[in-house]
């Protein structure tokens, strides 16, 4: 890995001269808050030297430039909500807030877009656009809390990505600070474009690797106004997951299509205190989430789904609400009943695989001494799984030799199933080494040209993805 | 601009080893066959030196490694029917065919996907999935000739981008022989992806620069089995214009929304010869098409288009039959009875500015010395138009000169609006001079800084879309 220069006072009296004093900020209590984001393991913990917060591209740009100079390294924080260690600043140097870029600067339901800067909460995007009766399709679970900026480098996925896409499909440009400190809009408010290479799609999903993004174009779409979600109850678990093609073959294009296996029907349903959730004992849930835009049409996909769900052998078809939802939604909290201790890994697989690939996932699972089984929650109508492992009273040595363990058995048979690492969090730092084991060769020289070719002195979010 | 070394024999023997004597041509009646795609004028048309066709992957790479080893360029050409330059060899060298990779490998309804070789005719690709209820939704109007492959180099746009997006959407992942012959599959099968960069995506659209596209994965979606095509005719082209955002708003999610200005309405019925289209002497046309998966839907949504024409000012709302399919297709080859000589532009907009765009093209139309007005027609639902301009009597001088102003304040007005030079032809050798002019330099140089990290010696395509 690359060596930088420390931060020195030289840097930080140009930095205050840049963003204004206060908005440079060393004190040991301000840099022990920026040494993690949702990582929970201390070992993975890396402090920053500084934090910055510039309120603009234009300061953003000055931050890089010097940044070059000196020769130190900048890691981006958004929202700081990162699963795969994505914020935290492994190489040292610099962590660069964008909370203060946080203006929506522009909603026109005409061209049916919205500009955001990229510090703007991701529900308040989603709220501006509803309350004007239009629709931005972007939903990561962690919308109360993840600043668009963040979803924008990531790529990030959610519950409705089965009828949207994820974030990447949401974009129209994006304003981007180089590498090397230009600023640059990349991409265009276009439905069609073949004028030059499509850089927008690169930048996303480069997790802050290839350019800091300020600013975004996001698309809205007319809210589909007449909304149902139905609840599919099964007894097995082979049952409920065969159902999901069918659904997709059927052209009745839902937004969502959730899973939750029987251990988190029971687990969040006592961490939410809903005492009597259906078939609590054995059931296993698939949310489906229609939306339409006139009612008849409503009626009509419903009634062929339940016919759809009953086919499938589901046990019981019921109306989902409010606290349904909140059962899924409170998935990831909800393991802390079991353990203080968890992991959360994100796979993905082709929609057709995600079937066998929990069932080989739930048989392969018996075989680790975890203290419960893994267990499984996942975007089943797009292939994206989520496995959470617990560890119990195990040790820090069994534990992560286990862990290890069942990643790569899980990896290597998602990579067989032409899946990859990472659906919707990213690889950050958490998973470079596998992504190293697991992609081509060429594949991966490929990406380091280009981080090569546009941030020469690797001063962008080292040592995430890959290193260079 | 690079100056390459000839094709040596020592080269083509090399070549000949590796395909075939018969798959390495160099005959002048081969190489004058592919001195020009669909340019008619003779000032753009380049012989190439040799000619290949390669058969796999392996035998590109081949090819591809001893043009680096000879520093010889390579133009890549699918079916020849780039309206921007893009398959002419403009700096000699190789033209290398993807006509014998024609197969298609696999089609699988389960998991929604085709595979096929580069080579493969559009058509043919869209009636295997047809014939099997499915849907490929890319569709450019030359699809009949064109192949596959150019199809995804250019990212071909067409008909069905108001609802199904461009070539670009309708892929799942590439397999592509890389500027220095490594064979890489980029992308993946899958509905949500965040593990490294998204290089497919800036592989398609980089018009054969960036790596020779040899096989794709492409995404088959359900086939709607409903369909009705409604005719709008309007007297006033700002009323037909007008109409379109309604439509976009109202969450009618029509496939195509086509015009068709007067000039065309008389030109393309009098060139396939028929009689009495509606309104033929004043009628601008607006072609709707809606698909549903089932009939109530589909009536329940004609009614809504209708009310919405009516109000909009239609003077009439016919069902459109294969007669009015065949004058929208017909557009660029009635051109013929007007100008032996003609140029088709291709520009794109914003959705909600394509209405005073067109209304801008036709005013300043009228200050040129072209025998007749601008004629437009659009794929109007997604903001891209084409113009068409002919020569008649004018002298070369006259008709050059004339072209390029009023293609600089076409392109001025379309940038100003957010717009770019191309929708769907591509910049090729055609517009590089303009891609020059109207991109922003930081912006150009991170394109040059991707192609020079990938192509050092600049094998690929070179001459088109910018200079390195």
């Amino acid at each position: 890995m690359k060596k930088y220069n420390k931060v020195s006072p030289e840097l930080l009296a140009e930095l205050e001269a840049a963003l204004g004093k206060e908005n440079v900020q060393t004190e040991p209590e301000v840099l022990d808050r920026y040494k993690t984001d949702e990582e929970t393991d201390p070992k993975m913990f890396h402090l920053p030297e500084a934090v910055v917060r510039p309120a603009s591209a234009e300061e953003t740009a000055a931050v890089v430039k010097l940044c070059n100079k000196y020769d130190v390294p900048i890691t981006v924080r958004g929202g700081g909500t990162s699963l795969a260690d994505g914020a935290i600043p492994v190489c040292g140097g610099l962590v660069l807030l964008t909370e203060r870029m946080n203006k929506i600067l522009e909603m026109n339901t005409d061209g049916l877009y919205m500009i955001a800067e990229a510090g703007v909460r991701t529900v308040d995007i989603q709220k501006k656009a509803n309350e004007a009766g239009y629709l931005y399709a972007g939903d990561p679970c962690s919308a109360e809390s993840c600043l668009i900026g963040g979803n924008l480098a990531t790529n990030a996925g959610g519950n409705k990505a089965v009828r949207y896409g994820v974030t990447r499909n949401q974009v129209y440009s994006l304003e981007v600070v180089t590498p090397t400190g230009e600023i640059v809009e990349v991409g265009s408010r276009l439905k069609k474009c073949s004028t030059g290479y499509c850089m927008e799609q690169l930048i996303m999903g480069s997790e802050g690797t290839l350019g800091i993004i300020t600013k975004a174009t996001l698309k809205l779409l007319p809210l589909p106004p007449y909304r149902l979600d139905l609840l599919a109850i099964f007894d097995d678990p082979a049952k409920a997951l065969d159902m999901v093609p069918l659904i997709a073959k059927a052209g009745i294009n839902p937004t969502s299509i959730e899973y939750m296996d029987n251990s988190y029907v029971r687990g969040t349903s006592e961490y939410i205190e809903f005492k009597d959730p259906p078939y609590k004992e054995n059931g296993i849930y698939v949310i489906v989430t229609l939306e339409t835009f006139n009612e008849d049409e409503l009626d009509m996909k419903m009634e062929q789904l339940s016919s759809l769900c009953e086919e499938a052998g589901a046990i019981d078809v019921l109306e989902a609400d409010d606290r349904i939802w909140a059962m899924r939604r409170n998935c990831q909290e909800s393991v802390r009943l079991i353990s203080l201790i968890s992991l959360t890994d994100d796979v993905v697989v082709p929609v057709d695989k995600i079937a066998d690939t929990i069932k080989y996932i739930m048989k392969i699972g018996e075989k680790y001494p975890f203290p419960v089984p893994a267990k499984i929650n996942a975007h089943i109508g797009d292939g994206n799984l989520h496995i959470v492992l617990c560890k119990g009273e195990l040790s820090d040595k069994e534990w992560e030799e286990n862990v290890h363990a069942f990643h790569e058995e899980v990896y290597e048979y998602a990579y067989a199933q032409g899946g990859r690492l990472a659906g919707e969090h990213g690889i950050g730092a958490k998973k470079l080494g596998y992504m190293a084991e697991f992609t081509p060769a060429a594949e991966l020289d490929l990406m380091k040209k280009i981080k090569l070719a546009w941030d020469p002195k690797l001063i962008l979010n080292p040592g995430k993805i890959f290193e260079c």
